[in-house]
């Protein structure tokens, strides 16, 4: 499928037609491109946030040996049965376990064995009576005015993993306890996919590099490819900047072209906007199948998008505006990169409810995403145009209006999505 | 204040008393160390999440010209009153702005300049006419058909922000749209906190290393310091593994003597439970005011935790068991990383409502921390030891029943905090 060239070269409004426009819904189902990026191995301590290229088994039952969850006596429960305050038992301390030593001692029929919490359960024990249930009737014997049931107090040998167990799934990003699990099974390296590379490509002649001091008149600075940059990571992938490509025609044929063999994603930021400079679709075009897969969404801000492949490598085309680019990212390109990157469970985002200030209408058929401030459980819409950046930067997060609702009332609950 | 040194160096378990117990709620408002990380300046490209450690203003006006909003013309707007669709107004095209570059035409009256979305707004005009509303009506004349006010199409020079303003408070972690807005400005390296130096010690005598393959009967691998060191990292710390540290008396004592000049946060994990093994308490009293602050937290799991300063350096003391040591870590020891490394503006947690499936008996005074799973809106508590990991790795997030609760109801609406 293919977009016609507009060939508009001129500073001349073109036509504002987009063709296969596509709904968010259908790009997240529909644009699946098949590309992943291949396994390596790394270590645990590189682990976090990394996502597994394979289920992880435990080599060894967790914890390996039957532990005491408490401080107390390692008894045979059937020694405890009926007994209570008024009538408590009294049993013979044979020995005591010391923390990450093997038990020197079994527990027979009348017999205790002091244990502390975590220590490895002596032979013979079923059971620990925690201390604050005994107390010491003489030197050497205790009495225990609680009875225990079998596997009171006791932490079977495989009770965290069976040996063999799948400890973590394919797919997964790990979280902090993952890696906890990973190093209690001796597992100090992980196959995880590698980070997706994501090329950034700004376009545009009146863009200029952020660290350029001076502007001439109609010049501004690169501001999407420094927050592109940031959501690439957010999303496990690992950013390269392309830089900025002028609108001379071929330009960013070229620079895309040189850039495919490197890159797992490719993002393109003001370069799809039916206008006087859409050479994202031009481009994309020409490096071949299987090319466009919609230039056009239904959304707001971030209308302008387009998805495509050349060739292995998913192309990402944004809206000119910061603001609308990094809307359509969050929604689109970060979704993708996971899906990249291998990820099958993707992490939830913080997100708050409130009542929504005041009421908002939206076009039916279209997402509408509007940056809301949060306070006291309310949200207010932030306005302004699509060009303010500080929209975005005066946001506590945003509200979603659905592509089948004409808008919502105030007072309406609404989930506001949290910048983190 | 000080605990009494429990002095039990046998196996027989000691007395259970905790002293100077603190809630939750009490340590997060009470315990607030001083010690704040010094500033340091990086590069724009390494701030995401770092910490502002000033106000950042923007040096410019931005965008620092007028620019359209929209494809179109840019008109002045008297010219445009009183237009319909059946009465078009008529205006001369006299020339057209290039993306990037000065306007070269002036707009007078009867007179309009085609603009690009981006474009810099010509001297005169003082509106931009949307391309839909306008139609070519001869070669170099167009018809307009809505009239359009002063300011519509336009976003001023200064309206993303003055020269001079606050555009990043003090404080604040650095999100991908504020890089955004300081590359837009010119800010190319940021003033920030320095990371905290969080150092972390495992104690015990049955902990060892994650790599060794075969345990002798007793020993567990160190499973805690990983997922530790992967909190820090996301409270924004940088995690230092100090090591395991044996149970011998003054062992930890100098450890910590050897860590205080290069951290900035000190964790021992497994050294404050008051039983065998309480070496932490007596290391900290050794190493002189102010001191320990509470001895015993009421939390469950997690009782077993010790705060306390070391002259300027925070110390937090987690009980042995890894559960509780990760549960007390995420609600107390994360926000004190935030707060040494200047952290002023909490980032949100991803959280959800869910409705609990089954009852839930908690004590009241105490906090209780259930680990749940999540699925169809409804969350299910995981019950088990706390030293099993397998009940934080299967977990979806968790649940807190607070203070004045005595549990909570099956079918009660909780809020589901979610591992990222």
């Amino acid at each position: 499928m293919r977009t016609e060239p507009t060939g508009a070269t001129t500073a001349e409004p073109a036509g504002r037609e987009f063709f296969t426009t596509r709904t968010v819904a259908e790009a997240l189902a529909g644009f699946r491109p098949a590309r992943r990026t291949p396994a390596q191995t790394v270590p645990l301590t590189d682990g976090l946030r990394r996502v597994t290229a394979e289920p992880v088994r435990s080599p060894h039952p967790l914890p390996g040996f039957a532990r005491s969850t408490v401080d107390g006596y390692a008894v045979r429960a059937a020694d405890t049965y009926g007994v209570s305050e008024g009538l408590p038992g009294y049993l013979t301390v044979t020995g005591a376990v010391r923390m990450g030593a093997a038990p020197g001692v079994t527990v027979t029929t009348g017999s205790a064995v002091s244990m502390p919490t975590g220590g490895a359960i002596p032979p013979g024990a079923d059971a620990v009576v925690m201390v604050e249930y005994t107390a010491l009737a003489m030197p050497g014997t205790i009495e225990v005015v609680r009875p225990v049931a079998p596997g009171e107090g006791v932490v079977r040998a495989d009770e965290d993993a069976a040996e063999g167990q799948q400890i973590i799934p394919n797919g997964s990003v790990l979280r902090p306890q993952d890696l906890a699990m990973l190093a209690a099974a001796g597992v100090t390296s992980v196959r995880v996919h590698a980070r997706p590379v994501v090329t950034i490509f700004s376009t545009g002649d009146e863009v200029v590099p952020p660290d350029t001091q001076t502007l001439a008149p109609g010049q501004v600075r690169d501001a999407t490819a420094s927050a592109l940059a940031a959501l690439v990571a957010d999303a496990g992938g690992e950013p390269v900047h392309g830089g900025i490509v002028s609108d001379d025609p071929g330009a960013l044929e070229k620079a895309l072209r040189a850039a495919l063999p490197a890159s797992d994603v490719i993002v393109v930021s003001a370069g799809s906007s039916v206008g006087t400079r859409d050479e994202t679709a031009n481009a994309i075009a020409a490096l071949g199948p299987p090319g466009i897969w919609c230039h056009g969404l239904a959304i707001k801000p971030g209308k302008p998008t387009l998805l495509a492949e050349c060739g292995p490598v998913p192309v990402i085309g944004l809206p000119g505006n910061p603001r609308s680019a990094l809307v359509v990212f969050r929604l689109i390109g970060m979704p993708l990169i996971r899906l990249v990157g291998g990820c099958v469970t993707v992490p939830p985002e913080p997100s708050m409810r409130a009542v929504l200030a005041r009421d908002l209408a939206s076009a039916t058929g279209r997402l509408d995403v509007v940056q809301v401030t949060v306070a006291g459980g309310v949200a207010t819409p932030l306005f302004g145009a699509s060009a303010l950046l500080s929209v975005l930067t005066s946001a506590d997060g945003y509200i979603v209006i659905p592509e089948e609702a004409t808008g919502l009332d105030a007072g309406a609950e609404v989930t506001v999505t949290l910048y983190a």
